[in-house]
C-alpha cells in the first residue's frame, strides 16, 4: 500500500475534497484518536485496558512522515523505522546515476556515512487540545458560507500562530468528524533526517505490481532513518522496545499510525459522486501518467532509474483506486451503505427537533456535489496543477503566492502560507533534491497537452498558456527560460518579495502569474460552495450520530495519529484459508514459482546468504487492524508496547476500506520484526545496527 | 505503423465517423484511386507515364487483408507478402502455449506444413465502376436526411447484390469524396490462406514500442502467406517480379495498398471535434486497455503470450493517436488548415451560384459535430461495443442481429447483414480461432466497469446489464452462462433464426438482446443526424472543390486500393540529416547501443548467422510516399513494376498525415526486398522459398 505521498496527495486525498463520518462501528473497526480510545471495546473483546503511560509512550514513539506515511522511533539514538516505500522519496533523492540506493539498498557504516534527506520532515505528536468551542464561536449564525469559511480560516490561523509562538511546536488545527470537532495537534518536528539502512528494491517490493495488495507476501518493505538535532543523533525518550520474535497468530496487536483519508460515512450522494465522477477521472489521470512514465523509462537505464519511484507511486495509486471503484460499483456494498443512511435519516426525521436541526444536511451535500462536479476538472488542472506537471511549476506558483500572501495579515492568508506553516513550506521550497530536465520536459509536455484536451484548445486561458505553440514546443520554451532549478534563484525570488516577482522574466514565474487568477477563482468556488457547505452539513450529521449512537465513535482518517487494534488472523479467499504468517524460506519458493524472473527476482544478497537465513523465521503477517493509505510504515505493537511488526500493505479486500470495513476479509499486511532482525544480522552484515534496536 | 485491424477499427477509423476532402495537392502528396491516377504529376515530376498494362498488373497484384492491412502476390503459386504485424492476428491465432509462432517465427518445410488461418480473407481488386448517377438518383430532393439515408442504403444494397449475383465477386459500393462519388469495387476473394514463413517477433518488431514510428530502423517486419483454391496453391496470373537489390536512394517508387482512413479536408469544426473530443476520448480508452493488458500479461508467461498481439496493437494505436493529437494541438498546423478553408469558402461565397449551392455546407457539418459530440460516448459503449469487451459479446450481437435482419428485405438491412456481405460475415462468425477464458473475463470485467463509469452506475440500462452485481461478479456470471466459445453452438443459433434466439438461455445472447434496442437507437441518431448530414455537406464541398480546383484530386482514404508515389530520400531532423537507407550490419550496432536488452535483443538466429549476413545489405528505407495506417504490408514498386520494398511504418512526422501531408519530413518506412532475400537465404534456411519469389 502506498503512503499518502506529497506528489500524489492531490490525487489520493483530494486537496479540496472532504471526508465524512462512519457507520456503526463493528468488531475491530476503527482508526481511533488518542484522546478518545475505544476502551470499552478493548476491554470487552480483548480484556485489555491501556494505562495512561502506555498511551503516552505509544503516542510519542509514533512518527509522522510529513511527505506522507508513518514510522516509529526504535532506539534512544534516533533510529526511525518505516517502509522502504515510505523512504523511497528520500532514497530516490539521495541517489545518482552512479549510486542507486533506491534500487541497490544502502547501509551506513558509521553515522558519518549517513546521507541527509534534502527535504524530509518528521512530526511527533506531543499533545491534543480541543478547540472546538473557540473555532465554532468565530462563525456567526448570520454568516453566509463564504463569510463562514473566511471566519473559520482566520480563527484557525490565529490559534495555530499563538500555539507556535507559545510552545515552539508545529501546531495544526485538525478538522475532525468533518466539522463536528476541531482539535489542536502539537508536534515536535525533526528536519535533519539521515538515511541509515535500506534493503534492495527487489526484496522491499518483491512481487512488484502484480503482488501489490495481494497475500501471501514476502516483502522486506523496511528501512531505517535517524533523526538528528544540532548535527548529532537525536536523544529520544519515547521509543518502542524491539521484539525480535514478531507477532504470533491470534495475538492482539495495535497499529499506531497516520491513516490519510477515509470516507466511511460519506452520504450516498457523495459516494455516488466518487463512483461516477471523481474516481474515474483520477484513474484516467493515473493511467495517463503511468503510460507517460513507462515511455520515458524506455529511453534508457538512467531514465528508468529517474522515473522508477514516480512510476511505482502511480501504479500503486492506480491499483488502489481500481479496488476502491470496484467496491463502489458493487450494488451489495452500496446497499449496505444506503440502508445505514436511511436508518439514520429515519431516526432524525422521526424527532421534530432533530429534523429541524439536522434534517437538511443530506440535501446540502447533494447540492455541494453538483458544484464539485462542475468544478472538478478546472480545480484539478489549475489549482491542483495537473495541467502543469513536473517539480518546477509548483515552485513557481509557491513563489508567486508567497509574495502575494505575505502582503496580507496572517489570518487572511491561504492556510499553507500562514506563519505557523512557514518553516515546513520553506523546507520543501528550498529542497536540494535533484531535478531532472528531461523528465520535467516529458511531464510538462504531457500535462500541457492534457490541459488543452480538458479545457479545449480554444479556451482563452489555454491559448495564453500555450502562447501560439503546441504543447511540446511550449514546454521546451518554458523550461529553457527558467532558472528555478537553482535553489539560490528560488531563495532570491522569495527574498525579493512582490517586487522581484513583478520584475521577473523567468518563464515559469510568468506562467504561474498568468494562471493564478483562474486557479484562485476555482479554489474559491470550491472552498465556499463545496468545502464549507459540506463541513456545516457533516457537522449536523455528526451531531445527530453522537446523539443517536453515543460518543464512542472514531472520526474519518485525516492524516493524524490514530490507534487501530485487531488480531493476527488469516482469512478465507475463493474457498481457501489463507494462513496469517509467511516465513523467509517461502520467499525462495515464491521466486521459484515465478521462474525467478522480475518482479520475483530475489537480490543477490539473499541468494548468497540463503544457507544462513532461518527459513522458518516469520516474514510477513496479516491482522484485522483497520488501516488505509498513510498507515504505511506504522509500527505494529503488542500489549506490552513492543514493536512486533511494520505495516506495509492491505490486502485486495481492504481496498474498499475507504468507505467500509469488513472484518471477515479486510486485512492489514505487515513485515514481522523477526524478519527485520534476521535480515539485518544474517543478510546485510548489520549486526551492530540490529543491536541498537529497542536500546 | 499499425494496419487498420478489425479489433481496433472502431477506434482507429471510427465506425461511424466520416472522412473528408483534402487541401490543394502538393509534391508527392496523394493516395490516388486507380481510375484517376495523377498522370500529369507523374509525367511532370518524374517523366513517368504508366501504361494501362502496368496499371492493371499492379492493381491485380495488390492484396487487401480484410482483417486490416495490405499485401501483394509475389509468386505464381500464391505467395502473399505482407508485414509480420499484419499477419500477427493470424500468427497469434495459429499459435498455442506449446508453439508460439508469433514470437518464435515459423517456416513451412512443405506446403503440407502450412497451417491454415482460421478467419483470414484476402481481396484482390478486379474492376471499378462508377455508380454515382444511380446512387444519387435514388435520393430525392424532398427527402429529409433520415429518408435519404435509408434510400441510399437500399440502392447500395441492391447494386451490390446484383453485382454479386452477376459476377460472383465480392462487390462493395464505396463512398468517395465523402459522397461526391460512389464507385462499385469488385474483388476476387481468397479465404483459404495458409502461413508459410514468419521471422521472430524480436526482429520483426526490433526496437519495440520505443522505436515504433522512429527512424532509422532495422526491422524485418515481413511474413509470407499462401493463397489456396480448392485445397491447392492458387495459380496467380498477376504477381510482382522480385527485385533482390531493393530500392536505391533517389529512386522513384510507388506504393500500391489500402490506406485506412484520412481526414485531409475535414472542416475546421470537424478537426476541432477530433482534437478536443474524439482523440482524447479514444486515447483514454487505449491507455485503459494498455494498462489492463499489461496487468493481465503479468499473471504469467502464457498470459503474456495470449495478450501480446492485442497489447502491441493498442500501444501502436496509442502512439499513433498521440502523434495525431500533437499535430492537432499545434496552432501552426491548424492555421494552415484554417487558411485553406477560408480561401475555399471565400471563393464559394464570391460566386452567388456556388454560394447558394455549397455555401451552407460548413455550418451543417458544425451542427452534425454537435450531435456527434452528444452521442460519442453512447455510440462507443453500446454500438461499437466498448462496454462489452472480449471476443464473445460481438458474436452474441451478430447472432441476435442476424436473426432480426434476415427477416427484412435485403435493401432494408443494416449493411453488414446484406446478402452481398454474408459470406465475409460468416467467415468471422464461425472462426475457429482460440478464445481464452481468462482474457475474456479480464476484458469483460474491465469494460463493464467502464460502461458503469461512463453512463453512471444508476443509468437504467447499466443497472439491467449489471443485474445487481458488481462488474467483476457480473462478468464471471455472464461467461459462466454462455456456450458461444463453441463454433457449433454459434452455427446452431444462426441456423435456428429468431426462434432460437428468442428461446436461448445463453447469458450473452440475452445480454445482446437487452442492449440491442439502445445500441440501434444511438446508431440511428448517428446515421441520420451525423453521417447523412455530413455526407451531403461534404458532397457539396467536394463539388465546389472540383469546380474551383479541377478534377485532379484524390479522395480521402477509405481502405480501398490506392497508388502513392515518391522518392527514396532522407530528411532533416533536429538539425541532422537522416540517411534514407539502413543496412543489416546496422541492426547489430543498434542492438549494442541499447545493451542488447529487450526490445533491442536480436534473435538467436541472427547472432548464429551473423558472419554469413552481408552487413552492407540494405535493410530499411524511407520514401516520400504518402501513406497511412492500413498501408502496412503494401508493396513498394519501381518503374518496372518490380517489388523493391515492403511498407511497414511511417516516421513520427508522418503521424499528422491523417489531416496534412508535408513532404519535407513525412516519410514512409519500408523493409528492403534485399533484406528479405538475404534473411530467407542466409538466416532462415529458406533458399527454396526465396527461389519462388517473383517466379
Amino acid at each position: 500500500m502506498r503512503a499518502v505521498r506529497s506528489c500524489l496527495v492531490g490525487l489520493v486525498a483530494g486537496v479540496l475534497a472532504l471526508p465524512s463520518l462512519a457507520a456503526p462501528v463493528r468488531g475491530d473497526e476503527g482508526m481511533w484518536v488518542f484522546n478518545n480510545l475505544p476502551r470499552k471495546q478493548l476491554k470487552e473483546r480483548y480484556g485489555f485496558e491501556p494505562t495512561e503511560a502506555w498511551i503516552e509512550h505509544v503516542m510519542k514513539s509514533s512518527v509522522r512522515f510529513n511527505s506522507g506515511g508513518s514510522g516509529s522511533f526504535v532506539s534512544s539514538n534516533g533510529l526511525v523505522l518505516t517502509n522502504h516505500h515510505v523512504g523511497a522519496d528520500t532514497l530516490h533523492k539521495v541517489s545518482t546515476a552512479e549510486h542507486d540506493y533506491y534500487k541497490e539498498g544502502f547501509l551506513a557504516k558509521t553515522p558519518a556515512d549517513e546521507p541527509k534527506a534534502p527535504d524530509l520532515e518528521l512530526n511527533v505528536l506531543q499533545s491534543i487540545e480541543d478547540v472546538t468551542a473557540r473555532v465554532t464561536a468565530a462563525v456567526k449564525p448570520e454568516m453566509n458560507p463564504g463569510e463562514a469559511f473566511l471566519a473559520r480560516r482566520a480563527v484557525i490561523a490565529t490559534i495555530e500562530k499563538e500555539s507556535l509562538d507559545k510552545t515552539g511546536l508545529r501546531s495544526d488545527v485538525v478538522t475532525l468528524y468533518q466539522g463536528g470537532q476541531y482539535h489542536l495537534y502539537r508536534y515536535k518536528k525533526y528536519t535533519d533526517i539521515r538515511l541509515v539502512w535500506a534493503p534492495e528494491f527487489d526484496i522491499a517490493f518483491f512481487g512488484g505490481d502484480p503482488d501489490n495488495f495481494e497475500y501471501p507476501r514476502y516483502d522486506l518493505d523496511a528501512c531505517l532513518f535517524r533523526a538528528y538535532e544540532n548535527d548529532q543523533p537525536a536523544k529520544i525518550e519515547h521509543f518502542l522496545q524491539w521484539n525480535p520474535q514478531g507477532a504470533a497468530a491470534d495475538e492482539l496487536v495495535f497499529v499506531s499510525g497516520h491513516p490519510g483519508k477515509t470516507d466511511r460515512l460519506n452520504t450516498m450522494d457523495a459516494l455516488k459522486f466518487q463512483r461516477d465522477v471523481r474516481a474515474p477521472y483520477v484513474l484516467g489521470m493515473l493511467r495517463r501518467m503511468e503510460i507517460m512514465l513507462q515511455q520515458y523509462s524506455q529511453d534508457g537505464e538512467e531514465q528508468a532509474r529517474i522515473a522508477k519511484e514516480d512510476l511505482f507511486g502511480v501504479q500503486n495509486s492506480r491499483k488502489a483506486y481500481l479496488g476502491q471503484l470496484g467496491g463502489l460499483q458493487d450494488p451489495a456494498i452500496m446497499a449496505r451503505k444506503s440502508a445505514a443512511e436511511k436508518s439514520l435519516r429515519d431516526k432524525v426525521n422521526a424527532d421534530p427537533r432533530m429534523k429541524q436541526a439536522y434534517g437538511g444536511a443530506w440535501d446540502k451535500i447533494a447540492a455541494a456535489k453538483k458544484v464539485h462536479r462542475e468544478n472538478l476538472v478546472r480545480a484539478a488542472l489549475l489549482e491542483q496543477g495537473r495541467g502543469f506537471g513536473g517539480n518546477l511549476f509548483p515552485m513557481a506558483r509557491t513563489l508567486v503566492r508567497l509574495a502575494a500572501e505575505n502582503a496580507k495579515p496572517n489570518t487572511a492568508r491561504l492556510p499553507e502560507y500562514s506563519d505557523a506553516g512557514r518553516s515546513s513550506l520553506e523546507l520543501q521550497l528550498y529542497s536540494t533534491a535533484p531535478i531532472y530536465p528531461d523528465l520535467e520536459l516529458t511531464k510538462l509536455t504531457d500535462s500541457l497537452g492534457f490541459l488543452a484536451e480538458q479545457l479545449g484548445a480554444e479556451d482563452p486561458l489555454v491559448e495564453k498558456v500555450l502562447a501560439g505553440k503546441g504543447p511540446a514546443a511550449r514546454a521546451a520554451e518554458l523550461l529553457a527560460g527558467t532558472k528555478l532549478q537553482d535553489v539560490e534563484e528560488r531563495k532570491k525570488l522569495a527574498a525579493g518579495g512582490q517586487g522581484a516577482i513583478d520584475a521577473s522574466t523567468d518563464t515559469l514565474i510568468q506562467l504561474a502569474k498568468l494562471v493564478d487568477p483562474a486557479a484562485r477563482a476555482v479554489r474559491e468556488v470550491m472552498e465556499k460552495q463545496v468545502t464549507e457547505v459540506e463541513r456545516q452539513a457533516y457537522a449536523q450529521i455528526s451531531k445527530a450520530l453522537f446523539e443517536i449512537e453515543g460518543p464512542s465513535r472514531y472520526p474519518d482518517a485525516t492524516f493524524t495519529l490514530r490507534l487501530s487494534f485487531g488480531t493476527v488472523k488469516g482469512y478465507e479467499e475463493n474457498g481457501q484459508m489463507v494462513a496469517p504468517i509467511t516465513n523467509m524460506g517461502g520467499a525462495f519458493e515464491h521466486a521459484n514459482k515465478h521462474g525467478n524472473k522480475a518482479p520475483w527476482e530475489l537480490p543477490k544478497s539473499w541468494h548468497d546468504k540463503r544457507s544462513q537465513i532461518g527459513a522458518e523465521t516469520a516474514f510477513n503477517f496479516v491482522s484485522t487492524c483497520d488501516i488505509i493509505g498513510g498507515n504505511s510504515g506504522s509500527p505494529v505493537i503488542n500489549r506490552k508496547g513492543e514493536l512486533v511488526g511494520l505495516i506495509f500493505d492491505g490486502n485486495i479486500q481492504s481496498l474498499v476500506g475507504d468507505f467500509i470495513y469488513d472484518e471477515t476479509q479486510n486485512r492489514a499486511v505487515s513485515v514481522s520484526s523477526a524478519a527485520i532482525s534476521e535480515a539485518l544480522r544474517k543478510i546485510y552484515n548489520a549486526g551492530a545496527l540490529a543491536d541498537q534496536l529497542g536500546k
